[in-house]
């Protein structure tokens, strides 16, 4: 593929499967299952579908952070969603998230005593865990309010990272850049908005750690820490300062130290791989 | 501008306020106020700042909404955030929401009797609302899940729809074949788990009509009912047949009617312009 410039749009879109990058392979304009296939279940009344990227890491740093604090009906099964073998297109996993995006959870367990619920969406499967178990939202209904706004605000601003950014950064066939100056340009605004607030705040909703900090580490926090993208220089990572004391100090929290590597399938040697964790023992012995 | 075919991206990146197309006046890499300027407060408890995007629509729909269905104490002064004029830049604004986006919301007479409570991001103020007046969120724990996963589906997708195709496809100062193509392919696979999913539900969580609904209309319905980008032809709009049905089904309600043409600028002169609003005979003059 190389830009065409006099390329003008035809009345109607059609797909040249040909196209995409990296990630053609997985990209498709229908929805729906490609194929049959049954999701696995597990000892736990939480059943988690994952791979650990920055929205999947969400997720299992929560669950790590619940069974820290004392939470036993916060174990868990992750099994792993392989997105580059196309395991998002079957069926079982259609079943439980029709967007066909990791992170999506099954719980056996539901307080309502209903039959199995699925919840899809990271922030919408972090609000389902904080109110089930009553944890890491606050309770006084202003800082709740907060720290909801901050949840949102990630969810709604990532797309700029992920599919804007680290998309025409990193992973498109050739540098384009206007593509590559909008991202940028949006990304460390969004960093900006963050190391303003971090500068007045200890936590994203002032002196209580909770899910709107869960839900932002993954993302922001990794970026500026050099774990995704390898965009700390291009980025200038480093004048983010509150941000990268807010993010350092996240960083050394047991349970993100857990949750990271939970269904992480990359990395060389050196680096810990974890395929899938039903039990605590698996990650103990990684980062014995 | 023209594409630069060689294009290396730079050690580090630095702005050239140059680029960026039709909203580059309004798109920079830092955050927070670029001028002093107190936001106006009216007679109601709740006070909107914003424009009648999809966005925007959002709370505006859901405010009539709830009028609609009796809660008068969601009675409401919406103010316009004109963000061609950098609005979203002075201090007062920046005050309530940090990321100088439209909706922001400031409850003057939170249901804490706490101080007056800023909320920001489309999606924390439509659960916001409907956790105030305790309505238009689904009280069955599995229905209320369900919503609150489409509703966050809808915050981290349609930045794929509006800033990722509606960018590219419209306001990009020219055609970049590549980026049209990836945007248009998310899009309409988007429209199609859309489609799917309300070929066997009314709405999208079930039987009751919910704040998924609210913050998922104002961009999907628009675009397939050609309210939005002017892409019904490219898209193949025609073809979400049961999307089409759900956003025709609510295109007729009342609320959404009102709700959409607040904080409304643009427009011929035929077209509806609303520009603030502080009480219903505001909406009442126009639609009459």
């Amino acid at each position: 593929m190389s830009q065409n410039k006099n390329y003008t749009p035809p009345k109607v879109w059609t797909w040249d499967s040909e196209s995409g990058g990296e990630w053609a392979n997985i990209s498709r304009p229908v929805s729906g299952a490609t194929h049959d296939k049954a999701l696995p279940t597990g000892k736990h009344p939480l059943q988690l579908y994952s791979l650990a990227t920055p929205n999947g890491q969400k997720v299992t740093i929560m669950l790590e952070e619940l069974l820290a604090l004392g939470h036993t009906k916060a174990e868990y099964d992750a099994y792993l969603i392989d997105i580059s073998e196309g395991d998002q297109f079957g069926s079982g996993f259609v079943a439980v998230n029709p967007n066909s995006k990791i992170p999506a959870l099954m719980d056996h367990a539901p307080a309502s005593g209903n039959s199995p619920q699925r919840v899809f969406e990271s922030g919408a499967i972090l609000l389902y865990l904080a109110e089930k178990f009553n944890d890491l939202l606050p309770e006084n209904p202003g800082k709740r309010t907060e720290a909801l706004s901050w949840l949102f605000w990630q969810m709604g601003s990532a797309p700029y990272v992920g599919g804007g950014f680290g998309h025409f950064y990193k992973y498109a066939p050739e540098p384009i850049e206007y593509a590559i100056d909008r991202f940028t340009m949006e990304t460390k605004r969004q960093l900006d908005v963050l190391d303003k607030h971090l500068a007045d705040n200890e936590y994203m909703a002032g002196d209580e750690y909770s899910i709107a900090d869960i839900a932002i580490w993954p993302w922001y926090g990794s970026l500026v820490l050099g774990y995704a993208y390898d965009a700390k220089e291009f980025l200038d990572a480093e004048s983010y300062k509150h941000l990268l004391r807010w993010a350092k100090q996240i960083d050394t929290r047991e349970a993100v130290r857990r949750g990271r590597i939970v269904n992480k399938t990359w990395g060389d040697d050196n680096e810990v791989q974890l395929r899938e964790r039903h039990d605590a023992a698996d990650i103990d012995k990684i980062l014995k």
